[in-house]
């Protein structure tokens, strides 16, 4: 059921938070049936489950919540999309580390997060989330990379080119800043390999006029339109290739890697877990199957 | 091939160092010839295969090693059992939250460590660990926790009875203390959940004196053989039970969680990590397959 919102009874969403917020939604909605039509054309009757939860605030305060969607198909084993919108106080230890949380806690934060994990080896996984983040200063994040078990240049090319089609009317050097940061972040150090081929990471996009929000949530739109645009035209492509065991068994042990960095390194699980996230949301990133030899 | 023994030279090992590491490494070849013989029982001509590791020292010094030693059987899906005997200088950050090395970084530890994942979902997991650190102070700890994807009391209770044993000539409260102490350690915060059905945890039983020394590593060697006792036993009540689909699949979820704790949370996990130690060793603990729903 598409247009599945959270429930943010008591949150005074602002004008912006509002346009984020329904923004994330829409292209959730878009994403969700991109997916579920892929799962038709190979003769699969998949489509994604919706449920809702609501984030407990520490103090009782209305905390917000989330929608957490999953599809286990035929082409997609397993895909979440989850969009979220919380507020409150950071615990104290947090919120230091928080941009512009150091003295007020408060925050609301509405955003989307996808992680798909393909049955075919020869289709590259992918995650992708964006977020509006509010305490004292105002921010959008976002990123976006692909993680083939099985790695063709053509995928990680026409991935690359279209985060970078999408960058280019932000300055010249942005793509080449922000696909930098992800391969600085996706990088599991205890293995010294990265955890697929890359893409795009940013943050601290700040909003701290009406001409920056309109700027940055224009960009944050034009990647979220660049992800819907190229992911599915990949999956497609890769399909329908055949695969073995031996492809499996090596789908597998990457796999592992994949849920080592998220459990390990991932600033989006820590985000969850301190702030009272619901659980099967934040990790519904690990794989539906993963193997450690 | 058991007398399999970390390379360590350069480190100047004493007394009380040769004699923890001598004992490790002694427990270690019998309870792989322990666990062989079950496979044997169970038919299997599994083995257990052992791996050599060098520690890298950040400063270039002579670092030890250890040996990383694996069987893939019919009963012991995965079992690793490590030893190792590293020394050098903790990174300064590290340092500070280490007994002990808070001003002179210097350390060496000798330790064993253990990890089985059981084909029969009826079949506790289990693990176990036990070392002696030296920084300007040195020390014992250890612990053994049962892991049990389908739980028997009656297995509960026999491990549970042995440890208390083991731990009853050292003080009347020491067993109390020692399973609370495995309680709140072998817990799962995100979820709420524990691990398993507990065991006992301990640490920092320090060896100011000569007395004290031999006090704690006889404490030390009085756990290492309930666990060389129970735990076998435990697994001959078991090995034999039918099982179905519907059990492996309850298994491989619980293995889910048991990564989650291994990732996020081990304390020996972290300090493997950040002290250069072994990726493979480090990470055997690691489930050979799970499932996140």
């Amino acid at each position: 059921m598409p247009g599945h919102s959270p429930d943010t009874t008591g949150l005074a969403l602002d004008n912006q938070q509002t346009r984020a917020r329904a923004w994330f939604e829409e292209l959730r909605d878009r994403i969700c049936a991109a997916f579920a039509t892929i799962e038709r054309e190979a003769g699969s009757d998949a489509s994604f489950d919706y449920a809702d939860w609501q984030r407990e605030d520490p103090e009782g305060q209305p905390g917000g919540g989330g929608v957490r969607g999953v599809m286990k198909g035929e082409v997609f084993e397993k895909v979440g999309v989850n969009v979220s919108t919380v507020g409150g106080a950071f615990n104290p230890d947090f919120a230091r580390s928080i941009n512009g949380a150091e003295d007020d806690p408060s925050f609301l934060a509405t955003g989307i997060s996808l992680v798909a994990h393909m049955a075919n080896p020869h289709v590259p996984a992918v995650h992708m989330n964006m977020r509006f983040l509010s305490t004292t200063k105002r921010w959008f994040g976002g990123g976006a990379d692909l993680n083939p078990p099985i790695p063709y240049d053509e995928d990680t090319a026409s991935f690359h080119a279209r985060l970078r089609a999408a960058c280019s009317p932000y300055g010249p050097d942005v793509y080449e800043r922000y696909s930098k940061w992800a391969e600085e972040y996706f990088f599991i150090p205890h293995r010294g390999v990265h955890r697929g081929v890359g893409g795009i990471f940013y943050d601290h996009l700040e909003t701290g006029s009406d001409a920056l929000f309109e700027r940055n949530f224009r960009f944050t739109r034009d990647v979220g339109e660049a992800f819907l645009d190229i992911y599915p035209a990949i999956v497609r492509r890769r399909m329908d290739h055949s695969w073995d065991d031996e492809d499996r068994a090596r789908m597998l042990a990457w796999r592992g890697r994949y849920a080592e960095f998220n459990l390990i390194y991932d600033r989006g699980t820590l985000f969850g877990l301190k702030t009272g996230g619901n659980i099967d949301a934040i990790l519904m990133s690990l794989p539906p199957e993963a193997r450690w030899d």
